[in-house]
């Protein structure tokens, strides 16, 4: 697949608390900037992939509600859903429908309405022989604590991500929580699940980001420098990794596994990617998932942190749209928030939050918790 | 993508209540089923697709539940959602990750569990502004009353539709309703939506079902005579016929469409066809099903049913597993299911209810409903 699929057009929108836009708005709205980007119309689609984790009330309104919104007139649109890594493998499956040779451009989507789902909120997470406290912010920091207490891991460098990702998603006028915190506020903020603050994660959010992509030897009628597709990877590993006996708790080997496949594709080593766009679902997980991609040892991501190395100037910006952290997490649209993120670092259109000079990016995305993980590698055409 | 994609293993469930078999365990059963059947180790499978309609509470357990008891270790599983027509897109992108040369061998499963959802049972469809009776016999019923005021098709042509593929289930050891009907039985069944009668209405089913699928230039490794898929195409159309002010309640748009992409792929007209697993969720689906995949024009449906042109022995056989309405309807299950039917068939394995020699097999979903099909070509390699 590698070098055979390009990104000729993204669009996002302002993620945040949406009650005025419907899920389909939402989506049209991504689309629509997606469209206008790649110069093209929507009658040139010829397949979709839309990302949605919770499609409302049972799995009602997904694939079958967007036909006439987007334009797209008797085309297949699928659904794909993966937990947290929806985005992105949605993401992928177009890639791969267009290296099939079947269809020449194809539009993904991502998006997620979760601040209007009523009494239902989020569902539980993990097996269903955990009671209580399985809820996203409990079982990562079940993992956090054993990282803790192996590594000496302090409360203090968890906040610096979370100051990090602020600072950089105050840039993004996109973000949804586009402020700066400072490391006291962090550390001050009220206790979710021990050792996470309010800071230390991610908020709930409503949004959509799209993606226009097609065959690479077509791109250069719509682009003058295209991004291309270097390597895509997906995982899933130990149906939850908390049930596995030897799950050490320190890090998911499902962002391991996807990330060699994705590098093996690419034909790059981990070392090669210039910047990253990391699954900060809380501070820890971002310090984990840094080690889990290869760009340092087990047990090193919190010193690449305290040094400044994954700030926007540094060796290695993580994050440099804000991340999950500031940027929002709408379970489906993430991923595909992700790549556009690339798309415009890779361009050099980023602005103020630009890294100097990418030719390579990743996007990662876990979910499950842990169980599941998808990452794409970007580069410049 | 014609003749770029073998089915090598095919695997199914016995469909009915399964209260004995929980989700994981019916997959299993699949899989296993098509392993031993292409004669292959887990190990040699490099990804998986997985279509299931509702996951259980939430989007609960579904792609990541799974790795462990498939032996799919750290490999790619994605799930796939598209209505009714989830079991046959999950097939077709399973094709499509095989045709982009990422993978040699991909498994495809479809799995449902609706027998034991609680109080919840499947969730209301169409669009929301819809209130009481949006249920899908509700729905299909508003069509098939205006298709019988406009063609004058009687409520004794819908029961020979179920009487047709009660006999064909009846000779099926893994049919749901293992029972033959007679005309009278239907006819006097308790009407659940006018002109639906309980015979007219497939039931409420558990199952799951699995194919292996594999580059067509490895399959003679694996099978001297392995299927190979011709043609798939998918459609989204209208998001609710339903609201579409041109819809005309007498067939859906999203089938034609999607045969029509089908056919094309393969290079083939609808009289090329020699057999069809077609979505018989209801006795008039089946009859306005055939008219818009093209074996005969609009209202002429059940003039082929009262011929017995769809029977076994005739000249087109249509659902000689049983179909949805003998064979039952687990969602996501049943388009997988009708693959393995349609590769039975072509293999001349299909014992008392074998269709003479056929060289070209078509299975088809709709859901929606009617939003979206997806249709799939297999034929002789």
């Amino acid at each position: 697949m590698k070098d055979r699929v390009a990104v000729i057009g993204i669009g996002c929108t302002k993620f945040g608390d949406r009650f005025e836009r419907s899920y389909e708005e939402l989506i049209c709205d991504a689309a629509f900037e997606a469209y206008d980007d790649a110069g093209i119309d929507p009658a040139q689609i010829e397949a979709a992939y839309l990302g949605t984790y919770l499609p409302g009330s049972g799995g009602g309104k997904a694939a079958v509600s967007l036909a006439d919104a987007l334009r797209l007139y008797d085309r297949p649109i699928t659904r794909v859903e993966n937990y947290c890594a929806t985005g992105t493998d949605a993401f992928r499956n177009g890639c791969l429908a267009i290296a099939a040779g079947t269809y020449d451009m194809v539009l993904v989507l991502g998006a997620e309405k979760l601040k209007d789902r009523g009494g239902r909120g989020i569902p539980r997470l993990g097996h269903p022989l955990l009671a209580r406290g399985n809820t996203a912010p409990g079982l990562f920091a079940l993992a956090a604590n054993r990282y803790i207490h192996t590594f000496g891991l302090r409360r203090e460098t968890l906040a610096k991500v979370a100051v990090k990702n602020h600072r950089n998603g105050a840039l993004n006028p996109k973000a949804h929580l586009r402020m700066e915190v400072t490391e006291e506020q962090v550390l001050k903020a009220p206790i979710i699940a021990w050792p996470f603050g309010l800071f230390d994660c991610c908020p709930t959010t409503d949004g959509a980001a799209a993606a226009i992509i097609c065959r690479a030897d077509l791109a250069k009628r719509f682009r003058k420098a295209p991004v291309l597709v270097k390597g895509a990877g997906l995982a899933v590993t130990s149906g939850r990794p908390y049930f596995d006996p030897t799950f050490d708790y320190l890090g998911f080997r499902s962002t391991q596994a996807a990330a060699q496949q994705a590098y093996a594709m690419a034909g790059i080593a981990p070392s090669d990617i210039d910047f990253a766009e990391v699954h900060d679902c809380f501070t820890w997980t971002e310090i984990s998932n840094i080690e889990d991609l290869g760009f340092c040892p087990k047990g090193e991501g919190g010193r690449l942190e305290e040094e400044g190395q994954t700030a926007l100037d540094g060796r290695l910006p993580i994050n440099p749209s804000g991340g999950l952290k500031s940027f929002g997490h709408p379970i489906g649209a993430s991923g595909v928030r992700m790549i556009t993120e690339c798309v415009v670092q890779l361009r050099g259109e980023a602005g103020k939050r630009q890294v100097k000079d990418p030719e390579l990016g990743l996007a990662h995305n876990v979910g499950g918790p842990g169980a599941v993980s998808c990452v794409v590698v970007l580069g410049r055409g």
